[in-house]
């Protein structure tokens, strides 16, 4: 049996998320259904991270099993040509059988892209929140350097019901302003839900002085969910990187 | 009657071009039906290019009469809440009543954007031509140093049915390497149809060494469309930005 680690880009505006979700569009399902149409084989399988529906990527990972003939440089070129438009391969290799896309790895990288101006963006729409009021880039910085450490970010999260532990390693958290866009980047060893879209939801509050930054330690020793802000839209979340 | 000009974003994906088609979504008929919906007018949009379906503007500019009562500073924020989301207005003043949001313009700025690498990109597709080989960039910098200034283009137009010249001023048009990516822009004062798709399209056969960049100055003296390459696919081009 071959295993792949393959890097995916996709476009989440019409799924309902990585995983598989009966009726729905999911990545998962799409990239299960490419290889079954390219190899005969079924195939499970997993990802390095479950994104929620609407969220983007373009580095995540998965991993499957196949014993295929395809040689590994052809298979992205086979997978592209069996995936939808939304949904690419950027890269393939072949890994040993000890690797798991979701266990083997360190950390996961995401961005979220804000755009910050007074009137909305046609364009830049489907990868982008909206927030007309202007954002005070300095004190969102200043909250989010009290993000990285290893805390118990349960506050952040929507819901616990599917880990042990709501411990995590926040390795970085990063905010600045590229033109009209106010960006910020996160990386961490995992991410409980929805983690991510609450961090920065309630960075944007902080950003338009219903916060001050001094609040997030207060939220994270709170381990209360009410705490923390609304959840920022999934269209502006991206999936950038996932260390092995 | 006042007169409004009028900034326009749109992803022009779903359209069959900017102007008015029957029984097909265009973003004229848009903008007229926002504008109908919000004041009760008939009014005529006219914009500053006719850009073809499929292609996208961060700066079309658009113009109409009206008599409604709504404040200029208002105007934006009235358009974008009666516009589909994949079209916006980035901004609205009230000009003078000889603007002509065509035949006011003394220039309008394309950008055109070519994926270049082996692999396609599901985020970036609906904004990119994919190019899989490497291109020559340097090149195409040569080739496309050919064709600013006041020459007759009628080989890089697809119809010249609506125009009484074929002469058109070049003013810029350069060629640069961002990332993954390859960027053309090109202003003139105005456009033949299909110009710039035409350009991008024999830039890149260029680019992969089909052609060599002595090749443009024959092309233009030829007044052969047959002459120039294939046009670039729609979904890479967008209007940036008009002058008056």
């Amino acid at each position: 049996m071959r295993c792949f680690k393959v890097t995916l880009e996709y476009d989440g505006t019409d799924y309902a998320g990585f995983q598989f979700q009966a009726g729905q569009r999911s990545v998962q399902a799409e990239v299960e259904r490419a290889v079954r149409q390219l190899t005969g084989e079924e195939v499970r399988v997993s990802g390095a991270g479950r994104t929620d529906a609407g969220v983007h990527a373009l580095g995540q990972v998965v991993g499957f099993r196949c014993e295929t003939r395809i040689p590994t440089e052809r298979m992205a070129l086979a997978l592209n040509s069996a995936l939808p438009t939304d949904i690419s391969a950027a890269g393939v290799s072949e890994v040993d059988e000890r690797f798991h896309a979701r266990f083997s790895a360190l950390s996961r990288a995401y961005a979220y892209v804000i755009l910050n101006r007074p009137l909305p963006s046609a364009v830049f729409r489907r990868y982008t929140m909206h927030c007309p009021p202007p954002l005070d880039v300095a004190a969102m910085q200043e909250a989010a350097s009290h993000l990285p450490g290893t805390r118990d970010f349960r506050a952040w999260a929507n819901s616990t019901a599917e880990t042990n532990t709501t411990v995590r390693h926040v390795i970085r958290c990063r905010v600045r302003p590229v033109k009209s866009f106010v960006l910020v980047q996160v990386e961490a060893n995992a991410f409980l839900r929805g983690m991510v879209r609450n961090v920065v939801g309630t960075l944007v509050e902080v950003g338009v002085g219903k916060r001050c930054p001094e609040d997030i330690p207060s939220i994270t020793e709170s381990r209360d969910r009410a705490q923390a802000g609304p959840s920022a839209p999934a269209r502006g979340l991206c999936l950038v990187r996932v260390r092995y």
